[in-house]
């Protein structure tokens, strides 16, 4: 047994043959993606339409940011890279809610060591990428726009968006690390027999700044996820390293109160004035950030299959766009990687067996953490300055620290654990109905520090629920 | 009052602007278009990518034919076409139902005068084409095959196919009527926010020929829709006029039956032998056909918006591609022109307003019927072979007998009604769980002619239902 098991490592950090990889999309994914393939000997050609953001002024695009939470972080330190990118996280340990007047509510995301983390996007690209090109069969190529996937073959068409020069890049396998507007599911879309959906939100959303006070520190306290729950909308911060916060105002584009209605500064200021009346002292500049950023939209994508025969394959955003309101969007591509990886070490040469696997074990997980994210946008911008709603959340988490077992809190199963997202969903539907119930037991309010939990468990577990 | 009507009707036939109009696609839905957008006093373009199928030979593609039902004769009607078609249409007034052993069961879709019928598609299109060509204002252009829609200024590029030129035809309004793979479609898909989603079945179809017999007549009832109803896949046979039948095979593309595992002329005719056996008697040919004949997959196509401003709008196939199991593709699609045309008529020049509500109005129903063709599958290929579902048929006749206005059976309501699709769903859906519960009572097989149904009803009402 033991035997066996050193056997099926030496397999997976060596496999028999060692392929040449393309990687189209020098993004978060794409580099680790790269990195991991690299580790099990492949050569890695990685190709990005961009220049290389290392070159250029620090403020391009400095200002999104992410949130990793333990997926994310699973997935850097199976290749060493979790420590390095810790330096440069803000952890955040809850919500903190704005209301109308200002006050602020803390709500916890789980026990108190539990945090997502605010990291930079273009600071955790560049060091996935410093760290990629580092290994001596990664190599990447920038300003390179695809221009054509040759499914059957493997190979790709690139133009050089310097020199205007076209060249081929041949090889035995391509990853479609390519993003949500992927050319590499373009290719595969012409095939026969693929689904393929793309869903649009009613609303859209604007980046503002809530800038580094001239003081030193932060405006507001960083370690949280701050919200601004407005019902049919919401603002929300998130912290950067250098004092400042990046805001992002989801709203719906057409609509009585919506991007289209707001047209001059002083409705934007009247409006920021009523609705977010704790912002602008701190943020003088978003009024005219508002005309000048643009409006950018949010679309779910769903496809299926994800490979092409044991050619070509869709990672990351390019297999499962999905929207922000979970936080998971990145965290979900660099699973992907580790669910390949995994996979790939137990099937050696076969990267069609290795394939069709990925795409059946991950497409559900997909699915599953698209449709929550959707649901989740209801949850942020409505539920969470709702009393019953936070009386729910308190219920939750006094059961899950009663019965750690037998009950987990969705966010926290989708966040802080490595659970499938497709058994979350399920799970938490079933936690849903049961809390539905107990929500309507007469004079919840008072009463719910008292309730016999084992015995409600103990029924819904006999309904078969 | 009656003078106001009579304007309205004047304003309708007579619009106070007549437009250049631009119609990709000489099927079947672009040419009863044009018939009614030329009725309006508009002139009229229709572009054809293929030849003109009036001057080929008579053969090509004869075979193929469609279920025209009240919607589709509703539409003929509109502009005095239903009697020229009816002549090369056969009734179909129910199912046939062929067993395993051969044994036929004979199911009724309505009242006694109540039939779909059985037309041949290319004869159809080429009637609508002629009596569209005779229209002074419609000119019929073939061979032409759009390679570009400028949808901000409502022109088309076309490359003749057979002279290799290229040219422009510029006008006021383009409708896409091209097709499930609609090249309209593909223009508006490249425009922000266009919610898009087509989704494969798992079954392919092929279509197989039961000949006329040399005798003449046809060799079974040509007065049925033939099923042979085998579980995971079927085989269907409409009557075509020459005393042939078209049938068709929907069956799975992979698994241990289907296209795939069935490889030699042997295994073919095995499978017709044990699982079809009075087809290989009178369809001999049928084992050669199968592997001659392609097997084609079949796609639902959904998408939203349908039109672009006040320039450009989808319409039929190019706006919903539904799977044939309700047999109301064409029929949707016909709707669509009547629909288009009786808010045009309201709104007189205002193409904007009109294509925002044709959208809005229409778009729902499409959404129904893609829907209820899905689950008609697993009826006609399972359930109609089923008792329990045949008594369950059963007392729904009779429940539409006793009540005629509280009871229509689904298929009633979609196929000899002009209730909207998603009225039709809706209903159909109470009466579902109304009938889920009827079918559960002790002895029903026995007990059903004695229920007390006007109770029944009564209790479902007053529970909201």
């Amino acid at each position: 047994m033991t035997n066996r098991v050193r056997e099926n490592e030496e397999k997976a950090i060596h496999p028999p043959t060692s392929r040449n990889v393309t990687v189209l999309g020098g993004g978060l994914v794409g580099c680790l993606l790269s990195i991991y393939l690299a580790r099990r000997g492949h050569r890695v050609q990685i190709v990005e339409r961009r220049s290389d953001p290392r070159k250029l002024p620090w403020d391009a695009g400095r200002s999104i940011n992410l949130a990793l939470s333990d997926r994310g972080w699973h997935a850097l330190e199976g290749v060493g890279l979790a420590d390095p990118v810790r330096q440069s996280g803000i952890p955040m340990y809850g919500r903190m809610i704005h209301d109308l007047a200002g006050k602020l509510t803390f709500q916890p995301y789980g026990e108190a060591s539990q945090a997502i983390y605010s990291v930079s996007r273009s600071k955790l690209n560049e060091v996935l990428m410093s760290l990629a090109e580092e290994r001596e069969n990664i190599r990447l190529h920038f300003n390179e726009k695809c221009t054509e996937v040759d499914l059957e073959h493997a190979s790709v068409t690139l133009e050089n968006l310097e020199t205007g020069t076209y060249s081929i890049l041949r090889g035995e396998l391509v990853f479609g690390a390519d993003g949500v507007f992927s050319s590499v599911r373009g290719a595969m879309q012409r095939t026969n027999r693929f689904d393929y959906s793309q869903q649009y939100l009613e609303h859209g959303y604007k980046e503002l700044t809530i800038p580094a006070p001239a003081a030193g520190g932060w405006a507001m306290d960083r370690h949280a996820l701050h919200i601004w729950p407005r019902g049919n909308f919401m603002l929300i911060a998130l912290p950067n390293l250098d004092g400042s916060f990046t805001g992002t105002l989801f709203f719906p584009f057409e609509g009585d109160l919506s991007f289209e209605s707001l047209k001059t500064p002083e409705q934007v200021t009247h409006f920021f004035d009523t609705t977010f009346p704790d912002i602008l002292p701190i943020a003088p500049g978003i009024v005219r950030e508002f005309f000048r950023h643009p409006t950018s939209s949010m679309v779910s994508v769903k496809c299926y299959p994800w490979t092409y025969k044991d050619k070509v394959a869709l990672i990351g955003d390019a297999a499962h766009g999905v929207v922000p309101f979970y936080g998971q969007g990145m965290n979900a591509g660099f699973e992907d990687c580790v669910v390949l990886d995994r996979i790939a070490a137990q099937h050696g040469d076969d990267w069609g067996g290795i394939f069709g696997e990925y795409q059946r074990s991950r497409k559900p997980n997909a699915d599953a953490i698209a449709d929550l994210a959707v649901q989740n946008f209801v949850e942020m911008r409505d539920r969470v300055g709702d009393p019953k709603f936070l009386l729910r959340k308190k219920i939750e988490a006094h059961l899950h620290h009663q019965f750690p077992n037998r009950w987990t809190p969705l966010y926290t199963m989708v966040t802080f654990s490595l659970l499938p997202y497709a058994d979350a969903l399920r799970i938490g539907q079933r936690q849903d109905r049961i809390m539905d119930r107990i929500m309507q037991i007469e004079h919840i309010e008072t009463r719910w520090p008292e309730l016999d939990y084992a015995a409600l468990l103990g029924e819904a577990e006999t309904a078969g629920e």
